[in-house]
């Protein structure tokens, strides 16, 4: 039987430490690296990425938008890279912030979730503003397939705080509501001691006292976004996240990616190595 | 000079009403069509769709949903949907419901909006959960192209109360907030008496008094979900949307594309009669 993406994440993250390597093959970046921007560009950027990242790191996560750009041949591009990275044994995490109710929502949990499916992914960013009551034909999908989802819980953007620092009728914050919603789904479906598979993403650089959040339970992997050139460092992540250090995936782009493809490989182990040291205690 | 996008969607309504096909291939109509459950499905039915809304409304709106399903070749057919409804000058709304920041939002804007590109629609449907801000990049590219943008503000689910009815820092529900925080950038960038370009997701079954929504300006059209399979009645557009009525696009998907495809023409026809009935005054 296949592990839950949860406790397969716990493992993970166990044998490689926190990074995760963002593919991110903006224009700038395409440029730096001598590759057009157009859908050839973006394949070539993506597969290089992942081959640097192959016993490196144990994630990687590809943020869709910069593939979409270029239509059906950027997918299709994109489609190359998911699957390079899934054959590589690597957690691959689709960064497209879907979010949608009933069907439609459910659709787009099968375009990334469903084995076989040609942008099978192993994990799905999903945005809960429609409510997390209409995630859940995604939530249903991803049990089903060992597959998880990260829910945007506490974004470190500083315009994200007018919604999501927004007080809901029960009197919590937004952040906070969303966790709480999405780790009572996490706590009807694992066993005892296991990490849930539904997943949030925290940004590295969010003070959590504003956001009303606490630490939570079940354990659930929480993607952080805002190490790297955002700002936060290796140093940052246990003063930040505190008892669910362990749970942190650290993703890093543009600090990493701008490396260029030949000083890439060392890039990454580099930082791999600095997150190690902080982490493993 | 491409007139904006909001004074083009002011005379679409005016010749052709509110009335919006949604084109929604989701497995239960596909197979009540008789197409297969695939990208050649999905294209087929797509086309047909906007064949038969040729001449009989003006606007059309394609879930990215149902074919982001199929991956690259489902992207592909989408592109030859969006292509086909533009060349016959129907308005075109991409319903993506995208929402990112920085520079990842700025490449789906130009995924979508940008003139020439495979995908090019006229308007993106966006979510803000990430901070209206965090839509800026957005917002320039569209109003570069004469392109629109809709910002859900209050969806028709009751699972989005929790959050679109949150109160922000300032007072008012995210709901009232998100209009307050579009309709500014509205009146930065038009004329006296013209409509903005960037618009709203109001659902038709949304009671406007507990999200706050009060009647706001610049006028900017309204996307209304919520018609047809949902509930609402043509009947119902001028009761629900009072003063802003007429800045009302009464989407409609399941409940005119059951009619199938030998029928689909007629149901449209018949259809938008009856809003037109109710809202050429």
């Amino acid at each position: 039987m296949t592990p839950r993406f949860g406790e397969r994440v716990r493992a993970v993250l166990r044998e490689h430490g926190p990074l995760c390597v963002g593919i991110d093959p903006h224009a700038a970046l395409l440029a730096a690296w001598g590759l057009d921007e157009d859908a050839h560009g973006v394949r070539e950027f993506g597969l290089r990425t992942v081959e640097a990242a192959v016993g490196r790191v144990g994630i990687v996560k590809p943020q869709v938008s910069f593939f979409e750009r270029f239509g059906s041949r950027g997918i299709a591009a994109l489609e190359d890279v998911l699957a390079a990275a899934r054959e590589a044994d690597l957690v691959v995490i689709a960064d497209a912030k879907r979010g949608d109710i009933g069907s439609t929502m459910e659709d787009y949990a099968r375009a990334w979730l469903t084995p076989g499916s040609p942008l099978e992914a192993d994990a799905l960013t999903v945005n809960p503003y429609l409510g997390v009551g209409a995630l859940d034909g995604a939530f249903g999908l991803a049990e089903q397939s060992g597959k998880g989802l990260f829910v945007l819980a506490a974004t470190s953007n500083p315009e994200a705080e007018e919604i999501q620092r927004s007080t809901t009728r029960g009197g919590a914050t937004v952040s906070a509501s969303v966790i709480a919603e999405v780790s009572a789904r996490n706590a009807q479906v694992i066993g005892e001691g296991e990490w849930g598979s539904f997943g949030f993403v925290i940004g590295a650089t969010v003070d959590w006292a504003p956001t009303g959040i606490d630490s939570f339970t079940p354990t659930a992997p929480i993607l952080a976004p805002g190490f790297g050139a955002q700002g936060a460092t290796p140093a940052n992540l246990r003063p930040r996240f505190g008892v669910m250090s362990n749970a942190v995936i650290a993703s890093e782009s543009r600090s990493i990616l701008s490396a260029g493809p030949a000083g890439l490989a060392e890039a990454i182990s580099t930082r791999a190595a600095q997150y190690l040291e902080v982490t493993s205690v």
